[in-house]
């Protein structure tokens, strides 16, 4: 496949649902009757925490990975991510027996630097901030000759996550709501995308940390808003729209909700303590959003991409 | 179906997972590469943890519960218990409206509180030993008339408890070792039935902490050892087997292990990070023993039930 230079059409989400298959999971859809009862709607949990790699990333990264051409491969991929981009890429990588090398910021958390060790991820550290990351990989980039994989600014990225909705739609009844977590919107562009093409009625609704706003203010200001020193626990919705994902979220996704830094912890341990699966706190922003507007959700239908799992055991947030 | 007089044979345990069906899930069973590696084995995990009210209890409960006319059900039933048994029981009386009778130690954590109460359950407090707690329910019992179900020492409750390794031999490939904790023995004799049944060449090893080794000591020395100041973080192995439950262990079980606290806690993180669910430190036993006897393991199949998954949130172990 070459890149994709157009939004991915069902068709193509579709063939990509199919080259992904060998190496991702159909994650299961959990249902909990505690949780319904606390929030007053029906909600499927789309598990992507039990993803491989522990998030939704590895149907991007592998996407990605496996629409390459043997003879792009021999320099292997690169990006720059402190996140579930890079472990994904890393193992996407290493299926396809290349290198991926990963520009971390020297603040990663030791879980994600492991993360991407164990896929044989070859990293190298820069400041934590953006400019550093763009500078050490445009380095890495010039000394490797690796082709960069964007972790959601990429047409072949924003298809793979489609995937994850696809299937939530496919193994649940109708859903009057669809939601996920907006960060830097790949997860968000292709759910939208699935989602209207499959179940035209169901509202895409995401959800998106008040410290971190940023894709609320640009869907509601109409222009783009990149994001300037969020602040929020939910630490994989920290980045900015892209030029690609804003598009497409202005176009299909009908809604973004705000949610309380407290909600998110809210949300977040009833997930841990009812459903006894472990989520990351971007995940748990949907439910948060529930949470906060329960009338607005009441009777509802809504399905719910967790986003993935990968989290410090070491110190809890309550 | 009246009180069974002894032990369930195979047709008796179909019987109960066609009745208790209705009320019970199917549970999943995962696998992880991550831990297959380490481990050294290739492990199949039963998630009971993910079961209704958060255990295995759930079945044995239900199969109890339902086997009763309505007529024996008027006055409600009644247990002591301060775990996982008890909120099973509230469950399955409710499921069936009638009232469920708990006693429980005036220590018991406040999860396990909430968990009863939230099923309906009528409780009565009690002093923390096994005294106060037999005292207790007998009063219950006079004054209430309830029909008591004992969490283990019942061929009903043991009859239910077996439908987890039946569903996990059916689910999985031919299994060379199957594993379950052991306290009371009730899901330890189950699984011993369903599997000496179902696969005879599978072995049948029960996992127990070392800090609470009375099944280990009565299985070796041949004689009936009580619990007897058990100390271990693993609080759903605390009791003795019973007069029903030490027989069928006896006569069925290949071998019990016991292993160290810090071998359950490596363990139980390990399940918490790498497969991103919630166990409670019972839930870790037997795959404890496999980290601490890996030559044994070596590229064996193991299935391996997980419990539980009810933990206070509140206070890690690590």
């Amino acid at each position: 496949m070459p890149v994709l230079t157009q939004p991915p059409d069902y068709s193509t989400i579709e063939k990509t649902a199919g080259r992904i298959k060998p190496y991702i999971h159909r994650t299961p859809v959990m249902t909990s009757k505690n949780l319904n009862a606390i929030s007053g709607s029906k909600v499927y949990f789309k598990c992507e925490n039990l993803q491989k790699a522990g998030a939704f990333k590895s149907r991007g990264a592998c996407n990605a990975v496996f629409s390459l051409m043997e003879q792009d491969l021999k320099k292997g991929v690169c990006t720059h991510s402190s996140g579930n981009h890079a472990a994904a890429l890393a193992r996407a990588a290493s299926l396809r027996n290349t290198k991926a090398h990963i520009v971390m910021p020297d603040n990663s958390s030791k879980v994600k630097i492991e993360a991407v060790k164990h896929y044989g991820g070859v990293i190298t550290f820069c400041s934590p901030n953006l400019k550093s990351r763009e500078e050490t990989l445009k380095k890495v980039i010039e000394k490797t000759g690796a082709l960069e994989i964007h972790p959601y600014n990429d047409y072949r990225i924003i298809a793979g996550q489609a995937t994850a909705a696809k299937e939530l739609i496919e193994d649940t009844e109708r859903l009057d709501i669809i939601m996920a977590p907006v960060g830097g919107g790949g997860l968000l562009s292709g759910t939208a995308l699935s989602t209207k093409h499959l179940s035209p009625a169901t509202k895409v609704i995401a959800a998106e940390p008040a410290g971190a706003d940023d894709a609320f203010r640009s869907f509601y200001e109409g222009r783009f808003i990149p994001s300037e020193n969020p602040d929020t626990i939910a630490d994989g919705l920290l980045t900015s729209l892209g030029s690609l994902t804003y598009p497409i979220i202005t176009e299909y996704v009908d809604e973004i909700i705000t949610v309380k830094e407290k909600s998110i912890i809210t949300a977040m341990k009833l997930i841990w303590e009812r459903m006894k699966i472990i989520v990351e706190p971007s995940s748990a922003v949907p439910f948060a959003a529930i949470l906060e507007n329960k009338e607005n959700f009441r009777d509802k239908t809504v399905g719910i991409i967790l986003s993935g799992g990968n989290v410090d055991l070491g110190k809890l947030l309550w």
